[in-house]
Parts: C-alpha cells; sequence; structure tokens
C-alpha cells in the first residue's frame, strides 16, 4: 500500500529517491501519521507541518554522523519514523514504548534530548564547539519553530554564536505558531520577512555575481571585498538575524522539497553558520488539523472531543467569575492559553490578559511588576515550564514579598509526555522559597475555595499545584480553611499525611489496611506550606507508624517538610515516606508510573504492614 | 565644601539647576562617591558612569510619581546620593544599614527591587501596563546595561513589549563592560552603532522636515503617511531595536548633560515607547577606576589590593592544572571570568573557554551540547546566579545524566549583598535533582581533590559547593573520599552533622559543649549528596540528640535529608536542626549573620545544652 515508506529501512534510502518520488513519499508519510496518531494519541500537526523539511535533510546530510537536534522534539516523529522506528508507533507515549520526544536512549539518531521549548541552539553551539575541538568535520543542525525563537534561551544562544566561529545550520520552522498562535514582536517581525518571498533568490543572485567578479592582485582583492561588503550593506536587506552575524537565507517554501534540498545543501557546503528561514503549515495535508492546528497540536488517543472538565477548566471558569468582581485581577500566560484555561478569560477581558510567548522568566517578572503597581497577576503555568523562572519567582516576587498567584498545572506525574515533563519538582524548589505559600487541592471545590482565597485574601506569594486531568469521583473535602489539615478518617495504629491528588491513594490504602486489622488515621494538608504543625504532632503522638503520600519527588517536598518537624519533637512514631523516586520518571499512564514507583494503594498497604509488624 | 551637592535634599531641587550647575555638581558627586565608597567598599565604576544620566533623569522626571527601575542596581549609588540618602552612605552595605541595591523598604523612590541582571526590562512592561489599566500617566523608565543586554530575559521582554502600547522609556546604558569585558553578537552589533554619532541628529532632522510637510484632506494625509513610511523605511537606518518595534534614538554622550536632558525630554512627551541608547565610560572621572573598571566595580573597604588567596582562586589553579593534564576539560563562564576565578585558564587555554555573557541558562545548555559530544565541561557559577538555569540543569543535564561539573561559588552566605545574592538555595535546589551529586570542601585541599574527582572520575552531573572568601586557619580535611563522610571529633551525649563552611562552628559550638560536660561527636560529610547513611545511623544510635548544621536555607537541604533518613529508622534521637531560617537574609558581615540568624557557635551550644537538658 505504501509505495515508498515501506522500504525506508534507514536514511540511506532516502538517497536513492528521485524529488518527485520523495514527493510521493510525504503524502504516504501524512497518511501514516495520521492513521497512527489519531490512534495512538500524541503531536500530529506540527509532524504534518515538518514532512518536507525532514525527508530534504535526510537527503542532503548524513545522519547519524550529522546530528540534527529537535527543538522541542514532538515534531520529531517524521524522523522517528525514518530512521527505523517505524514498527514502534503502535507504542508511541505509552508505558515502555517510543518516546513522543527525542531520545538517545532510543536511537543513535537522537543526538540530543529534547522536551522544553527553545533548547536546541544552545546544544547545538555546544555540540559545534565540541566538534570543532575534536577536529571534526560533521554537520551540526538545529531545527527550531517562531515559537521556540521566543524563549530567552534561544537569544542567548544566538549572542553566544552570532560571533562564533563554530558551524551551526539553525533551521527556523515558521508556522506562525507555538501551540498557540504566535505573539511578540519577533513574531511580528518574521511577519514582514514572509512577505519578501524572493529575498533568497535575490540574495543568491548578488553573491552570484559578487563571486563571479574578477580576481586580481592584492590591491584589486581589497578593492573587491570592499565593493561586496558595500553592496552587501546597501542593496542586501539586512535581517535582524543578518545584524547578530548570521547568514540568513530565505523565507524558503517549506513545502517545496527541491527547494529545501537545494537551501540545506548550500548550507551543507557553506563553511560559516546558516539561519534559513522555512516557512510551514502546521497540519498541512490533514484538512481538520490545517483548519485548527491548536486542537490538533496534541490529541488524546480516540475521540479528540471526548476530554472532560479538567482542573485546568474549573482553574479557568473561576478566574472568570472572580475577575468579573475583582477588577485587579489580570492573567497571564506563556503561550498556553487554552492548556491552562483561559481561552474564556481572554475573551471576556482582553485588556487584562497577557501571553507574552514561550518565555516565563519575563511572565514571572512582568508579573512582579503588575503586581509592584497594585494589579493581582495571576500566572498559570505547567509545574515542568514553571521550573524556567525558578530565579523570578525567587528573587523578584518573594524577596519583594509581592502577591503573584501561581497556578500550577500539570502538578505531579503527568503520563504519556514522559521525563521532561513530569510535574515533580515544584514542591520541593518552591517550599525553599522564603514568603512562599503552597496550596493542594483534592478536588474542583477546593481548587475554587483555594483560587479565591489567593487572589483575595492572601497578600503575599501563594502557589496552587493541581494535577493533570480530573478529580477522583469521590472527592468530598471540607471547606478550605488556610493553614489548616483536616481528617478524612480516624483511626489508631496508623497515621497518613497526605494532601491532593494522592487522597484517593491514601483511602485505598487505609481500606485495605482496615481489611487487614490495621486501624489508620487519614490527614489531608490542603495548605502544604505552612504545615498544619498542630494536627501533625496530635496525630503522630501515640501512633505506631505515620506516612507521608505525595505526588512529587522525594526530596525537599512535604514528605521532608512533615520529617523534619516530626523528627525535632520527642516521642514520634517512625515514618514512611512515599514519594517519586530521585529517578528521572518515564512515560505511562499515571496508574502506571505510581505502580512501577511503589506509589500505588497495594504497595503502600504493604510496606505499612510490614512495618507496623516488624516493630 | 560640596557648593551643590550639599543643597540637594530632594530630586526637586535638580531642576532648579542650569546645565553648567549641573556639570558642577557632577563633579561634586564623584568627588564624594570616591572617597565615600573607597572608605565603605562597594560599586564604585558602575556609579561614576552614570552621574550625568541620572541628573539628567532627575531633572526631566518627576520621581517618586516617574518610576525608575535600575537594572542590576549596583549603579544606583548616583540616584540615592540625590533623593535624601546622602546620610546613609557611612552604613552603605552594612549591617542594618543602606543597601547597595534599591530597596523598596529603604525610601520611596525606590520602586523596584532589583539585583540580579536583565530583570528592568520585565517589570516596566508590567509596571506600565498596571498603570495604563489605573488609566494613570506617570512615566516608567528602565535603565540597563549592556551586559543586560546579553540576558534571554531581556530579550522576552523585549519580544513582549515590541508590540505592547504600554509606554515605557528605556535606557540602555552602554559601556562595553558587564563586569567584564562585554562578549557576543549583541556587543558587537552595539559597537557598530557607536560609530555612526550623527544617526541621533540625523534621524531628528528627518523627522523634523516630516512633521512640517503640508496637512491637508484625507486623501493627502494618507499620501503623507505612505512617504513618511516610504522615507522612514529606506533614508533612516533601521536598527534591530527598530525591527523590534521601538523608536530607536541615539547613541547619545552619556557624559553630556544637555544632550541627555533633551533626549529624555523628547522620550517624556513621546507617546510611544522610546529606546534611548547612551554611550557612558565606566569610572569616568576617577582614573584608576577608568583605567581598569573591572578592578574596581566592586571594591573591598580598605586597600583593593589585599585579596588573599580563596576559594575561587583555589579553583582556577587547580582546574589549570588539571585542564594541561586532561585536554577534554573545556571551561564556561556567566560574564564572571575573573569572579570565579578563571583568567589564568582563559590565557593559557583560550580555545577551551567560552564566556557567554550574563546567560547562565544558555551557558548549562551550551555546557550539556559540550558534554553530550564528548567534552568535559567545567561551569562555575556564583550559587545565586545558577538560580537562572534552574530548568537547564534539571531538563538538559541530569534528566540525560551528562557529565558537567558545577562549581558553585559564593554558595552559603555571602555578606554585604544581601538578599538578593545571599546563596542560600543551592543544596535545596539541586538536591531534588535526579542523578546530581552535591559535594562540599570545608578547606582548599579538599576543593582541589573534589575537582580532580568531579573532573576525572566522577561521570555524571556534580556539583561542588564553596563559600565566598577563605578557608578557616585550622581547617584539616582528611583525604576526600566520594561518598564517605568523617569524624571529627568522638562523643558520647550529642552529635552534630555538619558540611563545609559550619565545620569550623561545628567545632568551636563543641568545644563550647566539652567546656559544660556535653560531650560531642561531629561527623563532616563533604559529599552531601549521596548521604553516608550508614555514619549517620550509626553515630547517632544511643545519642541523647543529633544536630544538622549547614550554610543553607532550612527547607530541602542537607538538615532535610538527614531528618528524612533519620526519621524512618528505628531507635534514632530527637534532632536539633540549625539551618538558615525561610526568610531573605539581609546584608552584613558573614558573623553577624550568622549571629541574627541563630548560626553561631555559642547559640546552637546553648540550644544544645537546653535539648539534652529537656530530655
Amino acid at each position: 500500500m505504501s509505495e515508498f515508506l515501506d522500504r525506508i529501512s534507514s536514511p540511506r534510502d532516502i538517497k536513492k529517491l528521485t524529488v518527485a518520488e520523495l514527493d510521493v513519499l510525504a503524502g504516504e508519510i501524512r497518511e501514516f501519521l495520521v492513521e497512527s496518531v489519531t490512534r495512538t494519541g500524541g503531536h500530529l500537526a506540527s509532524n504534518l507541518g515538518v514532512v518536507e523539511i525532514t525527508l530534504a535533510l535526510l537527503a542532503v546530510f548524513d545522519t547519524p554522523e550529522d546530528k540534527i537536534i529537535w527543538d522541542v522534539g514532538h515534531q520529531s516523529y517524521v524522523y522517528k519514523l525514518l530512521t527505523g522506528r517505524k514498527e514502534n508507533f503502535a507504542t508511541l507515549r505509552k508505558f515502555g514504548g517510543m518516546s513522543g520526544f527525542p531520545k538517545t536512549e532510543e536511537s543513535v539518531y537522537d543526538c540530543f534530548n529534547t522536551g522544553h521549548s527553545s533548547t536546541s541552539a544552545s546544544a547545538a553551539v555546544g555540540m559545534a564547539r565540541a566538534r570543532d575541538l575534536h577536529g571534526d568535520k560533521y554537520n551540526i543542525i538545529a531545527v527550531f519553530g517562531d515559537g521556540a525563537l521566543t524563549g530567552g534561551i534561544m537569544y542567548e544562544a544566538m549572542n553566544d554564536a552570532g560571533r562564533s566561529k563554530n558551524k551551526v545550520i539553525y533551521i527556523l520552522n515558521d508556522n506562525a505558531m507555538s501551540i498557540a498562535k504566535n505573539v511578540g514582536a519577533v513574531s511580528k517581525y518574521l511577519r514582514a520577512l514572509r512577505q519578501k518571498p524572493l529575498y533568497f533568490k535575490s540574495k543568491e543572485a548578488v553573491l552570484g555575481i559578487l563571486s563571479r567578479l574578477p580576481k586580481g592582485g592584492a590591491q584589486m582583492a581589497r578593492f573587491i571585498r570592499r565593493v561586496k561588503r558595500i553592496v552587501r550593506a546597501t542593496i542586501l536587506p539586512s535581517t535582524m538575524f543578518d545584524d547578530l552575524g548570521f547568514d540568513y537565507y530565505g523565507p524558503v517554501d517549506g513545502h517545496n522539497t527541491e527547494a529545501l534540498i537545494n537551501v540545506f545543501e548550500h548550507a551543507r557546503t557553506s563553511d560559516k553558520s546558516v539561519f534559513i528561514h522555512v516557512l510551514t503549515k502546521k497540519g498541512k495535508g490533514y484538512r481538520p488539523a490545517e483548519s485548527d492546528p491548536q486542537r490538533f497540536h496534541g490529541i488524546a488517543a480516540g475521540n479528540p472531543d471526548s476530554r472532560a472538565r479538567d482542573f485546568s477548566a474549573v482553574f479557568g471558569d473561576k478566574l472568570v467569575e472572580l475577575a468579573a468582581e475583582n477588577k485587579s485581577i489580570v492573567a497571564v500566560t506563556g503561550a498556553m492559553p487554552a492548556g491552562t484555561g483561559l481561552l474564556e478569560f481572554r475573551a471576556k477581558f482582553r485588556d487584562r490578559f497577557f501571553d507574552v510567548g514561550i518565555a516565563e522568566e519575563h511572565a514571572v517578572t512582568m508579573s512582579a511588576g503588575l503586581a509592584a503597581s497594585g494589579m493581582i497577576p495571576v500566572v498559570p503555568l505547567y509545574s515542568s515550564f514553571l521550573q524556567r523562572a525558578y530565579d523570578q519567582t525567587l528573587h523578584d516576587v518573594c524577596l519583594q514579598k509581592l502577591h503573584v498567584v501561581f497556578p500550577i498545572d500539570r502538578a505531579g506525574v503527568v503520563g504519556a509526555d514522559g521525563e521532561t515533563h513530569q510535574g515533580m519538582y515544584d514542591i520541593s524548589f518552591l517550599y525553599a522559597m522564603p514568603d512562599m505559600t503552597i496550596l493542594s487541592p483534592s478536588c474542583y471545590k477546593e481548587l475554587e475555595q483555594m483560587l479565591d482565597y489567593a487572589v483575595n485574601i492572601h497578600n503575599a506569594p501563594i502557589a496552587i499545584r493541581y494535577p493533570r486531568g480530573c478529580e477522583a469521583p469521590e472527592s468530598c473535602a471540607p471547606d478550605f480553611c488556610f493553614g489548616r489539615g483536616y481528617c478524612l478518617a480516624q483511626g489508631s495504629d496508623a497515621v497518613i499525611f497526605t494532601t491532593g491528588r494522592m487522597v484517593t491513594t491514601a483511602r485505598n490504602c487505609a481500606a485495605l489496611c482496615e481489611k487487614a486489622g490495621i486501624s489508620v488515621q487519614i490527614c489531608v494538608f490542603p495548605t502544604i506550606k505552612p504545615l498544619d504543625v498542630q494536627m501533625i504532632k496530635d496525630a503522630a503522638y501515640g501512633k505506631k507508624l505515620a506516612v507521608t503520600i505525595e505526588d512529587g519527588v522525594i526530596y525537599g517536598g512535604f514528605s521532608a517538610a512533615v520529617s523534619m518537624l516530626m523528627s525535632t519533637e520527642k516521642d514520634m512514631p517512625r515514618l514512611l515516606i512515599k514519594a517519586f523516586l530521585d529517578k528521572p520518571l518515564p512515560q505511562g499512564s499515571i496508574a502506571e508510573l505510581d505502580k512501577m514507583s511503589g506509589m500505588d494503594a497495594e504497595t503502600i498497604f504493604n510496606e505499612i504492614r510490614e512495618k507496623i509488624n516488624e516493630r
């Protein structure tokens, strides 16, 4: 059925095909991706957009000797498909299966792991320097979207690389989108460049003429160099990228395989760093994705419409309600208006909504500025992306004790996105920040009450961390009371201290204990920092065992705080700490990852029984 | 003696002076600064460079209604001097005294606290949005150096601000330096702009002609708009900053008060955001600082030459020695070649040395790229600046388990720089990162042995944290053995677990205990992660009290790890945790800050005695 695709077992096979055959192959790849990814779930639109870029790269360069770094990495499916991983697509993003991102552990064709945006240029510069120090000659190619170009680290890399002699080929895949529509001055600037489609050709033409000027003696050579410089400076339009020291080529039609091969060939043989601006269409070749690429950015397995109301939506709805009453509330997002549930807020309060691009550092310091001038900024970020703004949260918000509200979405285990996206670290890194408060709802009602409290009452930095997905069916927290824990069940043998998503696990675990004749008290802490010290002391006193269960990494989080509290008290029982291990947590369903980490109710029950009997 | 300076009690007094009088005042200010700062210590060169800028700002704008944000902030002395804080200069950077940075707690003239580089534009954009939402009209001015322009967050802010309608006045104070000489493509680009000194004037002239074109009917207006656009696009040179959507003016002579007043006046009355490029000379007017501004960037009180050999120097010397033997070692710095002790490395191994600018995010991911391609990158950063690269350290280095070596300079209490520069958080935030190892030397020999181990043996992410300043005179660690603790003293009543700088405190504390009849064992942990579990268990068993003492914030660090270990064991004594409080730690001498935090030997001794007796 797939005339060419079935015959591709490695990139060498690509090189045997003509441009016309590559275009047929492109169609087959799109068919395969649509069929496969709508079944498994995964990133579709961005991959449909890079089919020709990937084919042209593999036709021109020699992988794995030449290195290709895919920024963010969820546009790497086509590359995976063509580098011997077609059979693995059935396991895409599954536990133990193929990653949705480049993984050096998975293939020699993957040279650097990505996941978070805007790292590719930095990694490429480092690899190029290593290559040149080793005296090697291979090519290094960084492929990034215009969305990645809004991240500050990308610019730090450009600043460093622009004057460096270490050759890197930068490919800007400009589809005018991140996950959502792109924003910002650079985006606008790229739009202007897009409207000069002959720029590449005219530049080539001028450079061609220059290279054919007669070569004479030293004086003549000097003269020609001067002419060239003047011609470059005056006739050739200079882009921002030229200003930074790169040779800019583009815009190139990203769905014209021949044009791509030509410009990549030029880049391959050039002895300087080259910046190639390629125009693509996200979702290209699949009508539903072309017309709504944001919806098809990442799709769940099965019907993409079947998304239930989740924590993100509850947050978004509540914020709209609060913002209608309190005019000081503003919302700030880092290119995630839909993912964080802010679409309705944006529609209703256009002038109080700020999408700053994939720029979490700026998002947080800008919010500090808003707060310093009397607004109440609410900055929902995914847990793993808030990592980007560690210093800004500490230095600009906490040290000034400014009233910035941090709803932390996708906190804890996130599932299929794997290592780079697990929200395992936020409790740990926020706990050490002075004057930071951390809340953790276990159900929707609690999230709503916490947001109300955070915005309207708590006049200092405050984070509310909630998991990806939905509340547990039987959730039933009492009304939120700041700083107070509550007892979900009484018991005399052991006490479980827990919070957030793990409340359900604690309940299931206690049920198993009860059956085994172990009586377990459950204490829930909607406020993780500061802890309800008295409740911990009172509940632990006289028990045979205390247990902490948290949806986060083991060091420095909720368990560590409980441990410090207990170990400094007298007459406390021994503690059993259940948190995620100090190892990268791979992809899989949340249940699978809980199980592999010993964080499921049954494993915890077994450990409790063992410790109690050991005593 | 100071004809004008003595008469300035608030910025209003500046407005009464003529330009000629302001220039006399400028001289008086320089005299005052040189005299005062060489006595107290502090930042001299950068302040000498901004005397005229500050005077012109105060002459044109109405502070505190208009807001001035000083990026980094150590160039704010002139501003402090002229906004009613002259009397406080004797206490500059002293415990309880005037801060070396802007502090909203100190004066209504300070509107946003700074310390780390490149935050001013983000804060200004946030404040401008708040102002416009409130319907207010005041001006917001961000003043930043060309060094700050190498930080990614600055670019994120520019990207966001370039298309925003919220007016901000950006002032680039271009002295071609950060602390060291500036690097990178943008710096080179600014050099090119510097060579067009008539740019501002010619732009003004053209715009002047355009504004004088006849105003006619609608068609005529449209025609004129088109002409203006074409003239702007073709005759006026376009800078990178124009490309991003700003009105660029410059370069302006930063020591010509009249020129500065003119351009600031233009910016004040403009209804758009303006980007003003000002050229200054760091150290201006004080010959020793002009000729060696790096040395005079920050000076200690007293003789600037009396700097003893410190941990930074020991690190730098050892790295040179190791690099001579191991050709894979490369060094990466974020604009701190001198501060981190890399000057000799740079001189000896030019091609293996990379200064990337104030760009810690890029520094770390670029190092990940170097490591992925077989080099051994060593990236010394100050503890508080490593905060900027939290995500890169976790996501790009640790999740890939790459062999990057992080010497962490200025770890723990740093002293006079205060809240923003305290290296209190590194143990906490690194501890939670998977596959990260953390070492902590207590003397020079140990640092040397650890660096050797980190570079030549430990093939994974590793950090070595060492304090600002010198080793204690009586330091005497045994040879470094990875993962092992050692006993410094034996005792039977209590055990102290400690590391790094606090070993001396522990020893002094144990001596006090001994006198009071309390026998104390001291266990030292040169490896903080992973801990020597067996030693902790063995040493704690049977004691009346265990004590942790660490030079870091209380949550998530060394004490937390010891606590978790002990609380999960049976028959462990109660723990006394001595770490820095969960509050911003102000400026002062290290002894003063230890004392105020209850971290001095005497306070700890008293607490140990109390707990032991309480038992």
